[in-house]
């Protein structure tokens, strides 16, 4: 951030008054402007006793696999979000969303929120976002072209969940890979 | 927003190529500018049989009562900022949070995420954004001069739960006043 989006001066980055961290402040009108944390909203689509994945037609980690999710919009619930999700990256109506797991990623400012969801129908397509949308077993995941590390624990979680009948509500943390 | 944060052009209302809503699109380097949601963590914080509440000192809602919680910041867990908020609005330091209640304020882009906390101690005190704290009981809670409904709805819900021994996970959205 170099310049503030009210009057178009320089921002300069300094402990507001009355704060206790550094924030980009304009010089010119004096607007702080914060930068926080984004959600991201996303499903696990099932129907009978298999689930629903996407394979990435962007970057990054394009041709890998993945669970609906994407940036929670002005203007939607969270539970809204996840289903608009959903039909854009894999065109398959879900419905009964029950919160499921929340990620925090510090390292990047994101809070994942995923939820359970039973698709409507098995109707699914491709679309710009995913070049090919399937239906997989669990014996069938496949876990070594998963594209996120949140996606892998989500899908390891439900898995093991759903061994034992029980999808408790957790907090979990992603943190950076070790290199 | 006026101007891009980026480099200091003129952003247009406009829909950006291959999306389907209008966003902030600066004129000179063509950089798009998102706002999403913010999230604000906060919780109930609970010792023995009673729960602790603020006297707001500053606007909006100034005298009234209040749960600690305020934004989530950029490098902390969800957590960790329901634990912050506490600390700086409260004085007190928790532990063993619980999630508990999501809300959806939709109208003001917000997503609440409440916590139910135990107090490590019963310390407390008054700070800058309290002029007052105190532990109440249930038939205690200034139900008359909550600050706002989201508060309101947390506390109701909670002693509702308690009489029961059970605090399940759960979404709701707190919806613009009629007027
Ligand atoms: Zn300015
Ligand atoms: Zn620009």
């Amino acid at each position: 951030m170099n310049f503030c989006s009210n009057c178009g001066g320089r921002v300069h980055l300094q402990v507001p008054t009355g704060d206790d961290r550094p924030r980009h402040v304009c010089q010119a009108c004096g607007m702080v402007h914060y930068r926080n944390p984004l959600m991201v909203v996303g499903c696990i689509p099932q129907w009978e006793d298999r689930i629903l994945l996407c394979r990435r037609n962007i970057e990054p980690r394009k041709g890998k696999w993945t669970l609906p999710a994407g940036y929670l919009e002005n203007g939607e619930t969270v539970i809204e979000g996840a289903r608009r999700e959903t039909w854009e990256e894999a065109g398959s109506r879900v419905a009964d969303l029950a919160p499921y797991l929340l990620f925090d990623i510090v390292y990047v400012n994101q809070v994942y929120l995923m939820f359970r969801a039973q698709m409507e129908t098995p109707d699914y397509c491709t679309t710009d976002e995913s070049s090919e949308v399937a239906l997989f077993h669990e014996t069938e995941i496949p876990w070594h072209d998963i594209a996120f590390r949140v996606m892998e624990k989500t899908l390891a979680r439900y898995f093991e969940d759903r061994s034992v009948g029980r999808y408790p509500f957790r907090i979990r943390q992603v943190t950076r890979a070790r290199q």
